[in-house]
């Protein structure tokens, strides 16, 4: 038996002893069935110390490559390889057909869904995104970030770093109860649960208040994200179109007296895609509809912070006096998308049925970015970063709004926001994703296509544009160009001249 | 009209001005079509600037409290009280009956679920727990730990803080991947998937694999949080029992030419709750029995760097030539459990397809936890803790293993595990969840009862021990209570004391 040992090597000669060993199994030198020399003589003839070999017999054993009775020899057994790695090895399981029904539908049309970017075109570094709704991590307070961290980790790292509880860091959910009183809703934080960003939050909501098969109102269009995500939970959408003052509720109120839903889902603030806020009125109203058929109403309030332009109405959680709202907020449009964290808010045994479901999914929420988030604003540079917000996105969407009324041409319509980030335009012509971008990307830019934000779309005479990422030259700029390549793609007609 | 206002508060004048509107309103005072004065006016009359006025009834309308036409008054309009808080209103949804099935069950059974803290008393400080899996934060490399989080922040903070990848993050992944080679699983980063501990790992898994009223073979006993994860996704689990080296295999060849089940899961190293360890032959003949059938394996690895005896065999997935296993890892059991951080391995399709449905279930997992912890394992903090962490808890089991040994009476069996951190003990009766704690709390010791490691089980013979969280000390004192208790509880009879 010819074992190479280097006694010079770093690696430790009993872990050298077993690669030999498994090396010659491996090539057949060593046969099954053949016994080993004792830890004695093979220590003696390798200059080794005994334990050594001893050590190495025993790792070889419970590998598998060695067997042994008390007192007698070690025998050489047949055992499988280690794999080696192979990036081309197929596997034995077809996983389409080992994949539940709705797992293999995600897979098949949505692992290219790409709502942010060109689906099938790469832009370069000089094309200018006006589809992103991340927010500019230029403008992140990374300072007062790092000032809170260290703080965190010295006082409380222990603590931070340990599980939390299920139903979130007790101080945080207070302070977001206390910072939703500012929204005029008022809970306390035994109504709050923390969750990994609002698409969790969204996901859990579903998991307890739907079956298969049930139905669930979205306006249409809507949050992209959310379409797969209902259509994985197997629940049927039932679209209510987007009118300019929010959600149509003449077809709500058809829908309602026509069939069970599980919940309406609605984005009342600089709505997602279209970035219309709905009215006071138009509120009252959406909720006693739900009161009327006692449909709980789920409302996404991803952007109640970035009321820049205030003369918004108050979130209609605030007038929910029967505890039928179930409210998603989050801290992810306004300050470090990265730690996840959202939150939900809505009568106290609901949040403790979600709470079940969530600790199964996942036992609890990253802790120490609670622990970090709490102190951060709890110390005011929550508020502070707001209003810092608040000014820069005022100016950018004033910017935007300006720019888009100089340079896009009067065949094209669009909303104009009261906040958030996002403006919906409408073309006079439907386009499929793939011709819109391959039409835009020439002029250097590209937008979100409106077909992501309908159920079953494929094409769409919509598009989103968003200036979270943007800063107020680079949104001139991306909006002088899309004028440009709108104006090519839809000029105006003789005739419209003329008017 | 009388509005009281004070310019010497800090709240600014239009915040007030619209407060004593809301009051006015609400206190009947201002009706419903009563006409308010102008904004010069009113302006006028409190001795304030018009655009403060003019601001106040903007706002006042956004929240539905005015209504105007251009160039008219502003009239009262009739709306909703903000609903101020009251910890007792009632929801007017029946969550119960608005809640799917599956969310009913979680919440009515699993609500109390408590496997390592006695469910209706409160053990207090001077209660050695030898339940809790929990790892002794008192073992967190906390100093390591601030100094990569300081690097990071300073030299990555706007990229750690923006979305990550739907995958996980590039490096880390690297860096999972080259770790797994020395445990014999040879793999690439675009084999694995980044997920928020290995709970939503399994969630994941199952999300992917099983529909409603599939069947999965769990060992018996198995994890306990596996188990209502399992029951909420509508999975019918089939127990097969654990014998001294792992599960019983001829139950699952019977099982496995009796029915078709979705997956096996099992815990290959010591295997939580019972601390056993299969051996490399017993890896084999499941694998092979997999193959045959064609069920993926589902590997839980949770606690592959906890092995501070060495001898234990490789992981199945290193023999796994045909891409078969689902191995799934966590850095919980070593280090910060707080960051939630897991992963799985498996062949590349089944990963993509895993990944379809993370990303809509919660976007991606917390990018700055992914960032820190590649830099701390990069730098080589991870290597050193773990070498730590070996020593002591090599110490710790054995401390442990020789205080079973002197204080348990012969009355009662225990396993001996080759690592991680638990042992299961068998009485000589079955006791309930609550019959159990009842009797060990008054010794001063509390342990996690059996019956939530198995499916259906009322009461149990059985119960585990847990060091993870207790020094040397507090180990010899724990179980000293322990064999005191037990002795009491099931002293040897006197003919089995002649023997």
């Amino acid at each position: 038996m010819l074992l190479k040992i280097d006694k010079t090597k770093p690696v430790p000669l009993y872990k050298q002893i077993i690669e030999e060993i498994k090396r010659l199994i491996h090539e057949g030198a060593l046969e099954t069935g053949h016994p080993l020399p004792s830890s004695r003589t093979l220590a003696k003839k390798l200059g080794v110390n005994r334990s050594t070999i001893y050590q190495a017999y025993e790792e070889l054993q419970a590998q598998g490559y060695l067997f042994s009775r008390p007192g007698s020899y070690n025998i050489v057994l047949r055992r499988q390889k280690e794999v080696s790695y192979n990036p081309d090895r197929k596997s034995l399981i077809a996983w389409d057909r080992a994949s539940s029904p709705e797992a293999k539908k995600i897979y098949e049309i949505y692992l290219d869904y790409s709502p942010e970017q060109p689906r099938n075109l790469k832009p370069d570094s000089s094309v200018i995104s006006l589809a992103s709704l991340n927010l500019d991590p230029r403008l992140y307070p990374l300072q007062d970030f790092r000032r809170v961290v260290y703080q965190v980790l010295l006082n409380h790292g222990q603590e931070a770093l340990q599980y939390g509880t299920y139903q979130g860091y007790g101080p945080l959910r207070e302070y977001i109860a206390q910072r939703l009183r500012l929204h005029g809703i008022s809970v306390s934080g035994e109504e709050v649960l923390i969750a990994g960003g609002s698409q969790q939050a969204i996901d859990l909501v579903v998991r307890m208040l739907c079956k298969a098969n049930d139905r669930v109102v979205i306006e249409a269009p809507t949050y992209a994200n959310v379409i797969p995500l209902l259509k994985f939970n197997r629940v049927k959408m039932v679209p209510v179109p987007m009118k300019p003052n929010g959600m149509d509720l003449r077809i709500l109120e058809k829908v309602l007296a026509r069939e069970k839903v599980s919940f309406i889902y609605t984005i009342p603030n600089f709505h997602n895609p279209t970035g219309i806020t709905s009215g006071h009125q138009h509120r009252e109203r959406l909720l006693n509809l739900c009161l009327k058929h006692r449909v709980p109403l789920v409302e996404d309030g991803f952007e109640e912070e970035m009321k820049y332009f205030g003369r918004v109405p108050l979130p209609i959680k605030s007038i929910d006096e029967k505890n039928i709202v179930i409210y998603l907020g989050t801290f992810s449009k306004a300050l470090f998308p990265g730690l996840r964290m959202g939150w939900i808010t809505a009568d106290k045994e609901c949040i403790q049925r979600i709470m079940a479901i969530k600790r199964f999914s996942d036992l609890t929420s990253n802790n120490l970015s609670q622990v970090i988030m709490y102190r951060f604003c709890k110390d005011g540079y929550y508020d502070l970063h707001l209003k810092r917000m608040h000014r820069i996105f005022r100016k950018r969407m004033q910017i935007a709004l300006a720019a888009i009324e100089e340079w896009l041409p009067r065949t094209v319509f669009w909303t104009k926001p009261m906040g958030g980030y996002t403006i919906w335009v409408r073309a006079p012509e439907k386009l499929s994703e793939d011709e819109l971008q391959a039409k835009l990307l020439p002029y250097g830019v590209i937008v979100s296509p409106g077909t992501y934000y309908f159920p079953h779309q494929r094409s769409s005479e919509y598009f989103r544009l968003c200036i979270a990422q943007l800063d107020e030259e680079e949104i001139k700029e991306g909006i002088r160009r899309l004028g440009k390549a709108l104006q090519f793609l839809f000029p105006l007609k003789a005739q419209e001249k003329r008017n």
